[in-house]
């Protein structure tokens, strides 16, 4: 109930803030006898940790995973996955400055408000570092559905977008370059623009594509559970999300019937997928894909005004290493969300069968 | 687990084909004590039915709801509410001709795909005649937490869209015309367009704006369970629906921090609102918005290719009686939804207090 | 969390007072393409409804239900199963004489102390009437897992006891005799001791045994959601139960681990089955085997004192038609949750396969 | 799901098994701003944990409990409480002789026909040890519903029993003996049976009784999650136990309504009170009391029969250090148990007020 759980029959619990001992978790409801791919698993860590290159932030988090049960001679075993993720470079004094005050688009205030506590160093449970543990668990999930091919990748930073659909780019070229855009074009304006972006001390949005293929037909529950208000829950929960659409999205709300219905093929499949891989709330094999919105990271290293707990509008500046802009890192997790959804429906089809 | 709930506190599980008997479910949490508004709920079942006018579906469903418990003397008890709306108006013959054939971009096929049988009258179970049942509850709902005002209509139309703020629109109008639209001029211009696209047989997709006001701070969990996940998940489960953004939106993702932050009043409200009024997935008390994708309504009156179950591609022609264009009866199912949504977090947030 | 609900993937969900319009309620995640026994269903809603011989009560009630959805040509067909079971005979003038008062021992002063409200007709949600939803449900799981058998009957009534182990017993005479004992001897002395009871408007308590046999192994979660532990939750939710003991029970407590251990024989099986057909929570194959404790029925037709909601204490006498012992009518109840128990735990296996 | 989770609004989820490097789990769910007693938790721990007495196992274990998070100052904060325990004393190869084989009455066999697969060591997930987890959510409970009184106590070993009422003992007795039994000359004859039976390299069964004081009007939700069928089944969740019994418990079976019948006081109080604290599922404000069996440990240090692998009947001697009577340890787990239980109910209630 509160919010710390994702999933049904591959549930993935967290725990942890951004400045307390540890992240960590459990995975309850994983297969067993999966051989675990170890390397794998660290390796979307490192993608989503900080530090990897000149424009994202430049904090040092080993976020090395530690797993404490559910595992036995490198096999799952079918009981809950335990894991943690040590803190091991929080500088508590970063954030003294704010003990006092609520800054601007942060959480500051309504956990304030809503708990009648809060641990106000670096944001605490509302940190974006809570995000480690879902790509743990993610990372899981993609070797629960191994065939199931999932590929983020930034498709906008601010006005700078990728021009061309999908099926034109080249996924394997999403980790040669720091921003994670496959088009290396618009890559290097991106990297350009964040890199300018930093310098003035500002933040910047953008989007993230998500293309899912090889998805088995039936996944997803009609009614409340489609699996694309799954999808959409599950990125919405993604930090800085604003918003979310998929096949056609809002340019679908501008078309007629007839331009949009997609006729299918003699084998079921489709001429077109303005339906995004999915009818009825069901994947029917089809690509999925979908697209994110990440708002500018709230952290300006400018001054700008916050208020104080007692009620005074001051002026602030933030501190420490933030990231100019989000969306490089929250590839990572985007598809760790995505790989959670779809482990969860997989394991529920299964009953169908 | 098979998505025929929705909420935990507030919980609505339905029931129900388009072509059954009847449609159902029951409310499980609604607090005791409540003497309802019975007019106010068929109201809101008035405002969802087909045949209100000439630019929705001519079908005649007297969609009248029938409390079966969970009601003593007017009052809520504190025991499940359950319901039942009778289906008296379900022509089955309409669909014979669908019966072995798949129509393009409807769930037929994926229900076939996923369950090895189908319901193929009228869409079954995949229907939006299920959304009936949600306006029920929603309509409860909104009694639970009577002190917050929903405000749905529809802002686009195809290409046709309001041109203004939402703090420009006068509420009270929404229901002043067919549409929905509370921009009278926009309202005309849509109504006539979607009277156009109906004498050509097709049909045309549309957006919903949705304004929540008189918020408490702190609804809302943290991490997996942001109170804007659930709004969208809630939002795209609806039927048709493609996209989902709230505040901000897509347009947050090419803004700057420093243009993008709301900074603070001394009382704790905020000088703009880009958030949404949501920080951190909680309420912040400012007004909630969203905005809502739906596609075009995939039944055409107009010949079109389907796939047969054996195999083949025929032509086929939509019968019956078909919405033109969804959005303006799907106002009061998104004010629903939102409803069920807050009045979960709502209950939920009573533990803290 | 209001409780209304039981299971996860097999999922009752159920609404309704002992005198409103009707009962009923939604199955959901019954799988699909199950040709449905009618009968079968019908006829356990005929062993539980009141008036079936001279030791139950003589209120006569239809107990018919109607099937309202998620069936399409006598098939399942994944949706949801919708049914309701109207009230045709409730009298409420016979329970005028309870408004203003709280009978001892029945669950009048707590709801109206927990929900402030109270609908006092007849225990309103309390009343045993509310089981007949479950037995709808538990004909329908039975025919999911239709391999399993299981086996309720009367073991004993006040001091009257089946003094055989159960396989010594031959199931097949359980419904021969009205008190549903298949030890015939036994039976008649029960059935003697009742019509005493009943004589005096007095009640009296007894207890079930259920046997299931032919289960898969690997039933069951381990830790907190143990097989046993379901069954006993499912059973001590029935009215009026005051016990649960499995296997060896309370006995094995006062037996050393010696005498206590189930040997294995080669393949798997145990010579001794004290474990009662579960180990850590999972099947083992083996028989299981419960037994529960029913109270003596609370009303009276007998004066006792009552509690006036004004806090004076009152002499009252029981009318209506009330069952002497309701150990009879119970044995199909405790089989439908049982059907619940083993269904939901069965499709949750298909996980593993 | 899968059955590592318990609680709803107060849920502890778990991880963990007795020869990995750690246990552990989180509290979700629990209120904000309660100065945590951690001395309190620790003492919990310590009633546990083996080798306290001589009558227990002489295992050595620390379980010393580290707190990761959602505690801040010494408060909690609302976001979820992780924790670990980690394993300091496993000696796997004590269980290298049960590698390949299955013994009697444990989990051992039913594991690896579930799962595929089986973590050998001690019992792994199956092992007791797991029940440390739930000490310290339970003593945190305990915080959250201080008013509450919870004492639960030995009350028969073997054939040995308490034969006075639970209102003529002395509950601050429970902790003076090392059979935790509050009757002084009953408990020394426990004690030494106890080491006559471990002399003997056998084990014992035993009951528990659990007294509950103080509890509110209202707690408990009707129909299934009736409050004594969540206490039934986070009891019958307890390696061991074989039955659960409330109130008149199975005694209640054989008596009489004019016998077993709680007259009120013109306060609501109730002059007896063989309800147990419970009607109709919810608590009536007297004293909930139960009584729980436990079979005797299946692990003996003497020869007894196994199965291997390979489906052959060997000897087998259990080797280790492993508890002659299970009961004393088992005390501060019921009472945790049942703690949890009250403070989800607890929190529940909230929403009523």
């Amino acid at each position: 109930m509160a919010g710390n759980s994702y999933g049904n029959l591959f549930k993935l619990t967290t725990f942890g803030e951004s400045h307390g001992e540890a992240l960590g978790g459990s995975i309850d409801g994983c297969p067993p006898g999966i051989a675990l791919d170890f390397e794998a698993i660290q390796m979307e860590m490192e993608r989503r940790k900080p530090g990897q290159s000149s424009i994202v932030t430049q904090r040092k988090e080993a976020d090395e995973v530690q797993f404490l049960s559910g595992i036995f001679e490198g096999k799952t075993t079918g009981t809950p996955i335990g894991f943690i993720i040590p803190n091991t470079n929080q500088k508590s004094d970063d954030y003294a400055h704010i003990k006092d005050s609520y800054r601007p688009s942060h959480a500051d205030y309504v956990y304030e408000k809503k708990y009648g506590i809060r641990d106000y160093r670096g944001g605490g449970r509302s940190s974006a570092r809570e995000t480690a543990c879902r790509v743990v668990a993610g990372a899981i999930a993609k070797q629960v559905i191994a065939n199931v091919k999932i590929n983020a990748f930034v498709s906008s930073v601010g006005e700078i977008f990728i021009d061309k659909p999908y099926q034109d780019l080249d996924f394997s070229k999403i980790e040669s370059n720091p921003v994670r855009c496959p088009d290396e074009a618009t890559a290097s304006k991106m990297e350009d623009y964040i890199k300018e972006i930093k310098k003035q001390g500002d933040t910047v949005g953008g989007t993230i594509t998500c293309v899912i293929q090889n998805v088995p037909i039936g996944l997803g529950e009609p009614v409340f559970n489609k699996l694309h208000a799954e999808l959409g829950k599950a990125m919405l929960s993604i930090n800085a999300v604003k918003g979310f659409e998929f096949g056609s999205g809002f340019c679908g709300a501008k078309m007629r019937g007839s331009e949009h219905n997609d006729l299918y093929n003699a084998d079921g499949t489709t001429k077109t997928n303005l339906s995004g891989g999915i009818q009825g709330g069901i994947s029917n094999g089809m690509d999925i894909y979908f697209r994110i919105a990440f708002k500018p990271v709230a952290t300006l290293i400018q001054k700008q005004e916050a208020l104080t707990t007692s009620g005074e509008i001051i002026e602030s500046q933030g501190k420490g290493r933030h990231d100019p802009c989000v969306v490089p890192r929250a590839v990572p997790i985007v598809e760790a969300m995505a790989a959670l959804v779809l482990a969860d429906f997989y394991l529920l089809n299964k009953i169908y069968q």
